[in-house]
């Protein structure tokens, strides 16, 4: 896993907001690589499926998926196989984002799909209990992710402290290899540098950055913050 | 919990199976009491949502209903309140059933949705990780079924031991209180046994009592094995 | 289907409001039947799965489930049968309210289980194409519903009355046998007259009742405002 | 839309076969655009999304989707915008395929995305009602395909001849534009050409051509038989 993202790292998902989609998802790629050279912080990226070829063949950054199939090779019209998604460039993959929820059954095969296929896998979880839910399926990766504050510019890290320091808790009684991330209304280099001294080892963003004006700018400020953690 | 269903316990799943639907519901459930009260043996029933208070009426047993929407009291047509099933006389609900799925943050909540509401939480789970997934969330009781084996006949005590002791060893890690049960395929007395003796604390069966020639007659089997566990 | 409910027509939705479940939507059935003996307006109501029985055995109006499952008897636990629904007494059932959407062929199904099964059968639509397309699959009733007005008290049938003249001119095109009947911020007894007069047979209503503080009087409203469309 | 497929017309749909996935998608559309080429039949291929950009760039025949989400651009982790896909070279795209349905409003809706973005929209059915529920939707193309003769080989267009006409029947009550298409169990020449002859103007196939020992030699027997109907 460490092979493929380091600690403290900044995943920036980029959801199916037109400003990341298509060229655009390659030009922002672009900066995330760009804040990655400069300050060795450790950026991975998630654009749309059909933009992950694009995106993966221009820069030498983690490229994750946003979601995986729990499916095997075969009859599955319109899913899309960790095979395919791989070929494509990616190197990861989020999994059960709270805009894109799976059957607990389901959560378990796409963590095995992404394990045997080489793919770093990033579980998202609503709250402390179903973040040790998830931590029992051994995903390398679990981003816990209130779904009220996400999108809201309110960070989860300094609004609900406890929920960070209360999935830790319980994510490691279950589990001591997985790494922590959390996510929701992180805008500020600030909310970066408080969720990992609350014991996070990086964030998952995506409208904090994604519909900055300057993303680069907020990039490189998440990336110097995290070295402050 | 256990004032709700004592171990060794039996829990009969009708399904939407038409012998074990509307007036016949009633039927089996009284057989299911019958057999209760000559073996002091406890028999839970979960007949579908709109047969649970004609049966709940006419029985004695503890009722469970066969799912439960992760839904508070509101705006959700075509929903079930943890409320209204408690006051049609339901004591308990499945929740998870492999064909009846949920997403994990929904599991989670129904969890609660029937801790709140005083009602016994059995969530079903496919294999020994998603069991102990589901023993995080903390609820009553977890019943461990192989899809692949349900309704087939082919014990899953017997055919597949490993995967109820690879289940309970899991589960212990995450939760030392939950009740465990197994089931999918279970006919006869002997797989109940089997089961208890794997450590189990009891079966979930459907098939193997609703479409027996005889269901008085195996529940009564059932529950004569399952004090030999 | 005029043997169920006689046009004009009012469905009260209960949803899952505690203010309609459990004894207290038996209550709000009595009132739903008194109203319908003191004007002659037929007044279906519609509980929660596991109310239908109380509801249906308590009150001589018809009674409609919220959903109907598009499953046959067989393995599909937590699902409902319309041989259930239909023996705890309900005469018809919502299909596809915008808070319980199926997929196309599930809607399909469900219309030809209701019919197979003498449920008289309420589709919901969300727009005056996706009601043409139900009017294809030849239910009882459609029930037209902007799902954005839905529960804020803007009467769809004076906010958009375009939308319902759009909707009938389009179903006609497809299905001249189909009653056609609109819902969505219905408060008033205004609003149900104007819902008639753009050409609708009556409407289905859910908090503007529910809700209200004397659902009696305004179930009262709307029957002698539907005498006037 | 005849811009984007000729009439008659054979899609092929990879779904999530490896023989079709990555580097072995490139070149089976390869081998598609030389039937086209050699047979002047419109041939178009739908890839998985990850492929799509792969596919797109190196052949000259329309590429699909196998599936549209009915989102607008947002925050909507995990899916795909219509923009993204034709971006990656897709002209069009499956919608409702038996394998990844849709709740009918989004049928709807992923319609409306794909001609406000000019994709040809080829949404599948499972019956002669639902095509016709589906032709109110004004889609370009529908695609009838019975679910239980998908991947058996035995051909719709000669199994059940009377689904075709029926669907064709129906479908032109309500929509005499749109164009319609078969497909489930079409493995030889004479199965397209008994389908056109009942009234199609082409095919919508998948193993039948993906694991054949020779696909090219299929796409070429399907593009020469489509000549005879």
């Amino acid at each position: 896993m460490s092979r493929i993202l380091r600690e403290p790292m900044v995943i920036v998902n980029f959801k199916t907001y037109l400003e990341a989609t298509g060229k655009r998802a390659v030009e922002l790629a672009r900066k995330a690589e760009e804040v990655c050279h400069e300050t060795g912080v450790s950026i991975g990226v998630a654009p749309q499926f059909s933009d992950l070829a694009a995106v993966a063949a221009e820069v030498d950054i983690p490229v994750l998926a946003q979601h995986l199939d729990p499916v095997k090779p075969g009859g599955y019209t319109g899913h899309v196989l960790a095979e395919s998604v791989k070929e494509a460039g990616a190197r990861g993959t989020l999994i059960n984002h709270s805009e894109r929820q799976l059957k607990l059954s389901d959560v378990s095969e796409a963590v095995n799909r992404a394990r045997d296929s080489g793919l770093l896998s990033v579980v998202c979880a609503n709250n402390p209990y179903t973040s040790a839910a998830v931590a029992a399926l051994k995903p390398d990766v679990i981003a816990i992710e209130p779904p009220e504050l996400i999108g809201t510019g309110i960070p989860v890290s300094k609004a609900k402290p406890e929920i960070i320091t209360g999935t830790i808790e319980l994510v490691r009684r279950v589990n001591v290899d997985v790494t922590i991330l959390c996510g929701a209304g992180i805008t500020q280099g600030e909310d970066v540098t408080a969720a990992l001294r609350l014991g996070t080892r990086g964030v998952l963003v995506a409208s904090g950055i994604v519909k900055a004006k300057d993303p680069h700018a907020v990039m490189l400020e998440f990336a110097v913050a995290s070295k402050k953690g």
